[in-house]
């Protein structure tokens, strides 16, 4: 059992989940970016990411993953991502990241009634500056994301001091930013999004 | 010298400040929109709005208003207002108050890059509701929004006392919905707005 199943409560508080795409639920290492086709190891999806949206979907909370490249790019990339989440529309008009306009349109699309209990996830600092100036609960993930910006091979061929080195420098880059918390990956996930419905019963605001 | 000219610096730190059009900035009593055509007594501005506007051009900080008329209303209602204040893009298609939205595309246009430091101001319980599920800072208006309802006329041939109570009411069923501060009319904005700041500086988050 997670901790999340355990506070049923305290995580049903929450009311939106946003998710970033390369480099957070799916392209370990936020490699496609750097691309111009994209290869299938960069759709797989990232450790602990189908458990977790499974797990928000038992909950009911509304989710949506965002991207800023382009559809060429990112459709082939979340095509293996389950159909109920929702794609943020790709606008070459929209402000770009660090902007809040992607997050509040998100929220948008989302039909979501208020500010309150969002939540972004992400391993790309601009996207996660984008979510701090909108409003929004951030967490940062450290290993998956472009500030380590390593394949999942290579990311396993280092030695676990190496990893630890990369881990704790990404952590500091996203702590230093402003996020409110930071894991390592998706697996974590739950566990994190409990821990900020606690701060929120608390009184604590993002 | 206003609060506000004391304490540049606090009230320079925000970011943006939105209005409401009738019973705000102009339309004393929120008559108009029981109209069908606007009379000019409906667009005369409200006791220190021209005020509140000069100050905050003073200190650059961009305004907008936002209003649910349809343009045929509330353009000629906004037609005294300073050029510079820009009016939100009226879409029938954007979900109404209570949702948040109008805020944020209000903040978009605007072109503002976080939403830290965003206040609104009106005296429409719905609109001041959509700014709060917006994550923004809400000062409520209690005389000249629609809760009192009375023309400039009929609120002054009132009695100190019927007047006391009637705020008095309006200003219990502004802090029931959570907004921030209540405020009587726009001549004691720059003081609220300068308290808002320093509310900010000791941590506080709308």
């Amino acid at each position: 059992m997670t901790h999340a199943e355990t506070l049923p409560l305290a995580a049903s508080s929450l009311t939106a989940v946003l998710f970033g795409l390369s480099g957070c639920l799916v392209d370990f290492g936020a490699r496609a970016s750097q691309q111009t086709v994209i290869l299938p190891e960069h759709a797989d999806a990232t450790p602990g990411a189908f458990d977790s949206l499974k797990s928000l979907q038992g909950q009911r909370i509304p989710c949506a993953w965002l991207d800023e490249l382009p559809p060429a790019l990112s459709q082939p990339l979340a095509a293996s991502l389950p159909d109920w989440i929702k794609p943020t529309q790709h606008s070459a008009t929209m402000k770009p990241w660090p902007a809040p306009n992607a997050c509040w349109q998100a929220l948008m699309d989302l039909n979501i009634d208020r500010l309150d209990g969002c939540v972004l996830v992400s391993g790309e600092p601009r996207l996660l500056q984008s979510g701090l100036n909108a409003g929004l609960w951030t967490i940062g993930l450290a290993s998956c994301g472009s500030l380590c910006g390593l394949t999942p091979a290579q990311w396993q061929s280092l030695g676990q001091k190496e990893r630890e080195l990369l881990r704790g420098k990404a952590t500091v880059q996203l702590f230093a930013l402003g996020v409110h918390s930071v894991i390592d990956h998706l697996g974590e996930l739950d566990t994190c999004l409990a821990d900020i419905s606690l701060r929120r019963c608390k009184g604590e605001k993002p």
